[in-house]
């Protein structure tokens, strides 16, 4: 695996291998001294960007830091170009987020630099799906069998496509809920409705609603908490074992109730945490594979 | 002390403790390597900014950049959650700036990670007001009984708000200067004019317009020099020993003729300069806090 | 030599120092541990911007990222302000690019701590110049009797300005390719056209057209490939050890046919790699310069 673009081409046993490496993963900074990674995020990021960063720091990585506002796209040069920079430049490590749904088809085969895919439009967002498996992991220790529940934007989620791939391939149950507006019938899921989910999940997985994915009718989330929404009556109904997750930023009081986003069973904080680690673990598998390539 | 949130609750004692810190401090480097310091500006800034990540590498913090325009906050997430994503991440100390004057209190009590505040909207800017001691102490070794004067758009200044609180704490007598439509009622200090200011004052503070917070009507600066700033005139009536300040960035012939900014009796680079050692003063005060709390 | 603001001053004995010193440069990590560099870049930049942060790492510099719009420059402070503020901070290098052709001279005799101009407006970027004579001499080995030809938007290029004053120095031949409404009639060079160009160059130097200085007027480039770029019929007539050269970003099929910016004779992304070294050397240069000095 050169490259880290989907979570589609992935076996259950190399996505058991990265989990692995990033639980065990410790400090590395020698080993990767004067090695630079460069961080070009064409959309807005607070976690998976600082997470990236820290990760890179935590591996002794050097970082560059691409402002999109500030640089020669505005002369209008193209992704491919500005890629082609950066690997000319030095980079040995490339971290990617457009907002273009398959922009890692442009790159992949042309560019020899290891390029991690941070989010493809309503694409996938394989780094996110691993530290969500991740955080599953620590908490059940396998995922044969669990079932998870998918509630929300389904339809503009990058998150969501990217789980579908890898819970199945990992053998879990996957379910989504059904919002009207929000299906995506090109996944072969089973719908079924918030009540349902709450009492039957092993994992509730929350969806932000992809407001700028909406284009021009805004959506009316006045009436979304009690009708799709996880609010604390629901939450009374799930199991006690059960967890709550969400790829965040929340929207409180439409996805959540307020009160819930740090409650007992929420994995909301955690999984940022854990997303630290998983990339640590990404970003050191591939830098393994480049240096036995090379 | 967890937090370095305002002046107003520190006692003599812990200012002279910090402001010898600063003074003494060495190359820590070593100490803190590994360690993340974030900086979450949410309005402009350079010489603070810059200050901080200077300060912030002279201790070995590793720092992270956040960039308002491209992060999550643009999809409506609050300053709350933002703050409990780096803490997840593995900030290991926060420097903030905020438009809102109170955003201090909104996050203090719910946060563990160290908070300092780099500027809250009209209300304060406690390490500037640290800075500005250093300066004076390193100018006339003590405070008891020197006279400032505070000059300028006193109405809008978190500067002003901040050292009424800390100078008086350390004995000196603060003064303002009377600005038509730049007086605060609100604080107790009295009022003299820009002339009887130079003539008796040890400590010229001279404030910027904050014309950013006068809302729609815009400020005319056209006869300010002449009737409130600092003119060629009004400096030559000044005592032989006293000093010029100013927090900067200066309105040139606006606060001062654009000839004093960088005559003999101005501090105004000085200040810039201590605010790096200042800096790395109270994180060092507030990390070394943390580690016995651990 | 304090600063590095323009090629003019530049003795062929200077050139080829630094030219060495890019070729040879180590690992000085060590030696400028401590130290910081200062990227100031008013406009939008992505090569140039890299090149220098990855240039001063690799030198052991600490970098300050200046952010314009979120800088106190949005409250009106003008550029000596801000870089005497960051030489107050401590930053011990400068890396400046602004849109003002003549910010060098506002500059210059007012300020210790060495300043490189990474771009002025349309008046000289020579470190990019610097590059080129790099990837040239790495080429040819030498410049005396070469034929460069520099082709395209001379009349807003700060780069053929820098070019001219550096390639005469080092005694090659220079042409400009006569574009119509490109012409500068201030530089004393030969016009030849673009098909004579082609034959009889060593150098084919290709300027990008400086949409963003044109001022109202947009310029139509729907035949400017066929009239003056370099098309794959003119390629062919170029003599086989002839280079092409672009300081990028490449308008592609504007300048040169798209299929060309990465065929064998083209050395654009090399320049890129090269960039790195000749920022080393160049920055090494002054720090030493100054250690001299002080």
């Amino acid at each position: 695996m050169q490259h880290f673009l989907s979570v589609r081409d992935l076996s259950a046993n190399t996505i058991e291998t990265i989990l692995k490496q990033a639980e065990v993963i410790g400090d590395t900074r020698e080993q990767n001294k004067g090695y630079f990674a460069a961080n070009l995020f064409f959309e807005p990021s607070t976690r998976t960007k600082m997470s990236f960063v820290v990760a890179e720091r935590k591996l002794g990585l050097d970082t560059l830091d691409f402002h999109t506002e500030k640089s020669s796209m505005t002369k209008g040069e193209s992704l491919y170009d500005t890629v082609r920079t950066f690997e000319a430049i030095g980079a040995d490590l490339l971290v990617i987020r457009h907002a273009n749904d398959n922009w890692c088809n442009e790159l992949d085969g042309n560019i020899s630099v290891p390029i991690i895919n941070a989010g493809a439009g309503k694409g996938e967002h394989p780094t996110q799906c691993m530290l969500d498996l991740y955080t599953i992991k620590q908490e059940f220790g396998a995922f044969k069998g669990l079932n998870v529940a998918i509630a929300g934007d389904i339809k503009h989620s990058r998150v969501a496509r990217s789980h579908v791939s890898a819970l199945k391939t990992m053998g879990a149950n996957v379910y989504f809920v059904d919002v009207p507006g929000f299906r995506d019938e090109n996944l072969d899921i089973p719908y079924i409705t918030m009540d349902e989910a709450c009492v039957m999940c092993d994992v509730l997985m929350l969806l932000r609603i992809q407001h700028e994915r909406h284009g021009d009718v805004a959506y009316n989330t006045s009436s979304y908490l009690e009708k799709y929404g996880l609010t604390i009556e629901r939450e009374r109904k799930m199991q006690n074992h059960a967890i709550i997750m969400h790829p965040a930023p929340v929207n409180r009081n439409v996805e959540i109730d307020t009160r819930l986003v740090e409650c007992s069973r929420s994995r909301i904080f955690k999984q940022m945490e854990n997303g630290v680690a998983v990339r640590m673990g990404i970003m050191d598998y591939l830098l393994a594979e480049r240096s036995v390539i090379v």
